[in-house]
């Protein structure tokens, strides 16, 4: 019998993670990361596809943040309001203590080159679910195309800032200065 | 001996979106493309490294009319403005006469996943040197890398826009309104 317990996959992605640091990507095992916090590899795979899924363990936690923030937003909100409220949810989904273990990920996918392709794979989706999400709310394909690659686009250069090296920012900080230069971008001189 | 010539590229490619269109992608040879003009595939293997070459063909050229307009813009002009101003001259690249030959390359495109992720890639390479591009003209690096990646994206939603089935507008004009959108979306209303 296997024993499950909430929280497992969580405690094999913290460990993957560390291990990917320390020996490199390739040269991890997914029966190493098992081992490591005392379980078996069998475990591993009943949570885990393969060693690559750990990496993007919780996305749809990560698309539910945003939707959830999307219908938060008040109702005659213009789009790139509802888009900051999109944004300042899924900025609760990144607290501060889970800053090492994201800089540790994005470690992991910057020198690899197949997991850098899915890394974009799934902001490309992000950005066609919200523009979904912008349209069933009653805004037009346009503005909703432009605001939800806006607010994709916004999440990535935050969340890059948030995890620089000496970055002491909260995520929702950074994400209201990077939105108030996107408003700015049309007016600010070079 | 090779005879080469002017354009010999641009017909291999003309030829190659025609194929593609009538017995798709994957059923197409180098050879039945180079033979469809009269060319042997030793002269198709001189132009292209493979077929999946001739979809990506004068991407430098492509690259170089966005930096050719931000050369252009004024000293002066907010980043926005440098990006309009990109996005003008690279609309010059897709006259109307190419509106069918690049709707069957989107085509061939959107029915296969590796071309699509090649084409996302070339998109935030894109992106990449225009952020370049802006900093080198002493653009900050927030705003340089924001307003290079909305450059992108209307691009993107502009041109797809064009190559829609019954649309008559030109490219450039297209660009003009959904940068209007774009500057809009922190004011209309949803």
């Amino acid at each position: 019998m296997v024993r499950w317990e909430p929280g497992t996959p969580e405690r094999l992605q913290e460990a993957a993670l560390e291990l990917f640091a320390v020996h490199g990507f390739e040269q991890t095992t997914a029966t190493a990361i098992a081992r490591s916090v005392g379980l078996t590899e069998r475990t591993f795979f009943r949570h885990f596809a393969d060693k690559r899924e750990v990496l993007f363990y919780g996305q749809d936690r990560f698309v539910q943040a945003f939707l959830t923030g999307i219908e938060a937003a008040p109702r005659d909100a213009a789009p790139l309001e509802i888009v900051a409220s999109a944004l300042r949810s899924v900025a609760a989904f990144f607290p501060d203590d889970r800053r090492s273990s994201s800089r540790k990920r994005q470690d992991v996918i910057n020198h690899n080159p197949a997991l850098q392709e899915r890394e974009r794979h799934k902001f490309a989706s992000l950005a066609t679910t919200l523009a979904d999400a912008l349209r069933a709310r009653g805004v037009d394909e346009l503005p909703a195309t432009l605001a939800a690659q806006s607010g994709t686009t916004v999440f990535e250069v935050a969340f890059t800032q948030w995890i620089r090296e000496g970055e002491q920012r909260s995520l929702a900080d950074i994400t209201v200065d990077v939105l108030r230069e996107l408003r700015n971008l049309s007016t600010t001189t070079g």
